[in-house]
């Protein structure tokens, strides 16, 4: 089963790397972009072919490894 | 308008984050995992309503900036 990751910063949560990026966009007159944030796109490979338990597996695999729950948010998505 | 870019690593570039997750993983229990790649996920906010030009434009931002197209596939998602 392939099983995607979308982590990204919380709202409020200083984002450096996104505050670079979106200098160095204007920087380039990328001028119609107001903001950026950076986050971390995973793709897990998983044996197994029971999606919700899946599911559940990897939610606590972000908890205790993957994301930072106190400073990011993610979304698991079964495909 | 807001944007959502997807980075990865392409198949069969070295992926050092991901394989040192891989092992964290299966260190922690879950056996079950038996790949892991480790990308970018970016949001944008861009000014503008023409979202055709906005996929270009991002496009373009990809290939100059924000994504390394020799070592990295990247897909745009306009929302």
């Amino acid at each position: 089963m392939k099983i995607s990751i979308y982590i990204s910063p919380k709202e409020g949560v200083l984002d450096p790397q996104g505050q670079a990026a979106l200098g160095a966009l204007k920087s380039l007159g990328f001028d119609e972009v107001t903001a950026v944030h950076i986050g971390r796109y995973i793709t897990l490979e998983v044996e197994g072919d029971d999606a919700a338990k899946a599911e559940e597996r990897v939610t606590e695999m972000c908890d205790r490894l993957l994301a930072n729950p106190i400073i990011e948010d993610y979304r698991v998505n079964v495909e």
